[in-house]
């Protein structure tokens, strides 16, 4: 793998790095014997992470701020626990699985508590769009903590 | 109060300046009845978070950080969980409990698994002073867990 | 858009909804006229965070782990101050630009000593994959804080 | 040092483990020569973190949030960008000084900014704290950066 070639194959056309970093790890992915829906619950993580973050703000934008606080709240919630759901995935060196069962049961708690208000809010196409990632997210974490299920 | 006042109260002792900012919350603090249990949560789970990612740092500076790298894994993973969960915890405004505790929840896992890593090398002093941190963590989001029980 | 094509278009494919947020904000994008660099930027900060999280954990578990301890550092750093430049760089709402080009400048700095850091251990693929994130976000916090320029 | 007396010491009165940390870590405080600056600026950091995602949920509350849009904007990013600087500089192990610096400065153009925000909203008690909390960081990371200046 070149310089070059991981520029053009992940860079350039702005996919995850995450992938062929995973590939070149000393020890493997070691947290789930399927490395897709460890990915694909990193990458739900962060997206959803990054859209609720917009969400939020969205929302704060909108002539009826008033009547979406709850979800505004929600919004921030989900942001953090996402993201460090996100992170703790991330890491494949001796994990916990205790610890790792836990975040993903707080994502998927979170997930499901924002999704199902942006919902209510659907008439507001941020709150639709922040409603599917907040549904990849918690299906992808359902899934995988499955997998890690002792 | 004013502005002199409150500096000279939290600022120059280098004290929080949450419990004012709690007392001046237009709703107060709704999301325990115990604002002193809540307070003591969100002081250990940011005091965690400083001391897990400041002992992952001594550890990785220790000459035989070979022997400390589950250490180091699980120092990471606490202080990320601890900084989710002091900002959830820091949110007074129409709370979801479910995410709450679901949160509250893996922070204590969290603290629990990486203290008694800690504890297992305390012949480097760090790991015991994190080790305690952790312990005021997991008890203090342990009882707001139970004090918020459904 | 229904939800369904929100879920086809974004979801299934791990692409980010962060573009479909941006279109449905009241606001619109309003921190740069150039959507595209700034979509950029949050796409590139947010895998370059994921990235250097995974590269400290690679390196933490590779043997010659002693070799690694500076790059282990910068990783973190890095992920930390990318997390925050992407946090940021989502938000639309009433931005304060002198915010904005101060945090995009610590990623540029961060993401550029990282990544040259990385670069000198490049027999570690891991590194040589996260050099090529640092590159990427560098340079696209480079030209957004250029584009934002006073 | 006893674990019973670190507890005593730290964890009942509800004061920070750093101090502690930093003594027992095997490098020593590295970052600075002025172990109270660092330690002064570490604990402003996470305060004004904590303070600032407090004073935006606040904002979130009033009957007028309409009327503190930009003030909670500027609390969200003044958060973020509080909690990366705390962690950097909670690191001692060979850091990157121009890293250090440059988040420095994000932090004080961030609190200056949401500092004079919030006092903007003195009518607001919580803005007010904010606003002490916002100051005492600023002034502590300048300083601080002007202890490590080239």
């Amino acid at each position: 793998m070149t310089n070059a070639a991981t520029t053009a194959g992940a860079g350039q056309a702005g996919q995850s790095h995450l992938p062929q970093l995973f590939e070149t790890h000393p020890r493997g992915v070691t947290l789930s014997r399927d490395a897709g829906a460890l990915l694909e619950a990193i990458g739900a993580a962060f997206d959803c992470a990054q859209t609720c973050t917009a969400c939020a703000d969205a929302c704060l934008a909108e002539p009826d701020v008033q009547a979406v606080v709850h979800c505004i709240r929600l919004n921030l919630d989900c942001a953090d626990v996402c993201t460090t759901t996100g992170r703790v995935l991330a890491r494949q060196t001796e994990p916990d699985l205790a610890v790792v069962r836990a975040q993903l049961q707080a994502c998927v708690v979170a997930c499901r508590a924002c999704g199902a208000e942006c919902r209510t809010h659907a008439h507001h196409q941020h709150c639709q769009v922040c409603a599917d990632a907040c549904r990849r997210c918690e299906q992808a974490c359902d899934r995988l903590a499955g997998a890690l299920a002792p």
